[in-house]
């Protein structure tokens, strides 16, 4: 394990501080609404208040990460799509074409475009973090060396400090066709689940292409024959790019209490992958929404309840970006709701007190 | 029934066009993402442009019309704060400090707050609709007029004229201490739902308030023996001034093209109220959120599938403007993304066909 990993690993707290979520909790239960009545908004502030290390959390700060790479496991026919869009929808980022961008600008999140390892030659307007021009196919060989790997889970802690240096919350986001095969392979490895219920339709392979891409997944996993105790082993042979850097930026906020908002399978992955090295992370997250590929209900009952289940499957964080305008609008609520006091409005439970 | 409300619900469309169904599906197919993959935003934006008549749906202009009243049937103990606390929170709604202020400042909506029946002198800074200082106690007796409650859906439908006049899309809100025993009360009638499954804790009672809350309420229904045929009947025997006033709007806004995006519990009682003048409105209106108010998820087995479930109770429009948002985002993404041809990103579904 490298120093830069072992030293974030270090530095991730292991506790949240229950002054304050008790100071949050006091400050809730003192605004203009029935006790509780704003749910889970309440509680994600409370966390997201643990998370930052403060009593009065901010949210005004947004970005979002787009994590991009290739996938050797294309060759397997494994996807709809053909490889060469990701790179087409890496310059439809830039230009701002995409769901994404359209979700960012009405929701104030600066995005950043990073090249974890798309194929081909570098690309204009990204955050070239590039490991290697893609993966190479897992089916029988890992998908990239242990240095790579390594690399990888460096630069997603290299970029979480450059968002925890301008950011209070931070959205994940991926765009990598082969990507979900790859996601349900750790999803298998690091959470014990079965292929069958690992596999989906990613962009929309109907049966008979899941039924394929289920039948490759399988011999990946027999050929590798991972151990689950070793994440680093894990991501270097079945994992991606783009997912291993976003392990990395996930490990790197919760050192740095940057609260990151996953998006859904994929990004679900990449948080099997930073919990493996620390557990710790578990709480330092939020799911934004529940994805309509198949795995990810099994993937977020290791995670957590999402904020969103609207049925979307598109990633690019799409998801995290409007769980991000939820967050946003329960810190607005905490911040600047009127107390009983302020507003001479007469609290029973005061009054009871 | 009044000249205006026949008026009204003869002008409810009651098809939803299928050519501008079909445009906006179309459209959906041609963006930078695979098919159907905003799952739930995209079938809401098809149902937003069928119900604007527009293949070209618009959500930039919102508002909010929060309806204020008061419940006789508080005499009868059923809510944890008293009467005056409506009162208060209509100035704490018109100096901004409320949980719907802070929503709609952040979600760029613009908040109307109506006094719709509030107890004591008239309210500077309000809408001012007012049929009567609230409510009568309605264990034993009509909570209005008919009369009353034909004003109530009168002035209802002329705040749904003035909202088309300016804006594109509206949310609905609420605030009257007891209101949730009047929503129950119209849940057990026009829905046929028992008073155990229709009753629920509102702002926070406990489970002796709760089955106090039933008792008053299996009363209130032996005494009134309501006709779910005749909604002015029941509107004016179980009813409330801000309640019945939601439904004129609903029918209104339904009569005019304007998409309407409920709240919770209470504004669902509202629909069910619009529903029985009109049933086409039941296609015409979106479900905000999912309260955790007891009889909401029965209620809205009668609407649809709320965009939201996030434990919330609060009403004043909370859920609704969370939802506004989500849809605002979905309007966003349909007119903003760049196609696969304007992109130049490859579309496999294109070269199928």
């Amino acid at each position: 394990m490298s120093t830069t990993l072992e030293q974030t690993i270090a530095t991730i707290p292991r506790m949240r501080p229950p002054e304050i979520g008790d100071a949050v909790r006091d400050r809730w239960d003192s605004l203009t609404k029935p006790r509780g009545s704003l749910g889970r908004l309440e509680s994600d502030v409370v966390r997201m208040a643990e998370i930052q290390g403060v009593s009065t959390p901010s949210a005004g700060r947004r970005c979002m990460y787009v994590f991009c790479g290739d996938h050797g496991i294309t060759e397997e026919g494994v996807s709809l799509y053909p490889s060469v869009v990701t790179r087409e929808m890496v310059k439809n980022f830039v230009r701002g074409g995409a769901a994404i961008n359209v979700l960012c600008r009405q929701l104030a999140i600066t995005t950043f475009v990073v090249d974890a390892g798309v194929s081909g030659p570098p690309l204009d307007g990204v955050v070239d973090c590039r490991v290697a021009a893609g993966t190479r196919n897992f089916r029988r060989g890992p998908a990239m060396s242990r240095e790579q790997a390594a690399t990888a889970i460096e630069r997603g802690i290299e970029l979480a400090h450059d968002a925890a240096a301008s950011f209070d919350l931070a959205g994940l986001g991926e765009m990598g066709i082969g990507n979900s095969t790859a996601a349900s392979a750790l999803l298998c490895v690091l959470a014990g689940v079965a292929p069958k219920d690992a596999v989906g339709r990613g962009t929309g392979l109907d049966d008979v292409g899941v039924a394929h891409k289920c039948a490759v997944l399988i011999e990946a996993l027999a050929f590798h024959e991972c151990d689950p105790a070793d994440p680093l082993g894990v991501a270097s042979a079945i994992g991606g790019f783009e997912i291993v850097m976003m392990a990395g930026f996930i490990l790197g906020a919760a050192s740095l209490r940057l609260p990151v908002v996953l998006d859904g399978f994929i990004s679900g992955a990449a948080f099997l992958v930073a919990r493996a090295f620390c557990p710790a992370v578990s709480e330092l997250v939020f799911f934004g929404h529940r994805s309509a590929e198949h795995g990810h209900t099994r993937l977020l009952a290791h995670g957590g309840p999402p904020l969103l289940d609207l049925g979307l499957r598109l990633g690019e964080g799409t998801g995290a970006a409007l769980a991000m305008g939820l967050l946003s609008s329960g810190v607005a609520l905490f911040r600047e709701m009127a107390t009983f006091a302020e507003a001479a409005v007469s609290d029973v439970k005061a009054l009871e007190d």
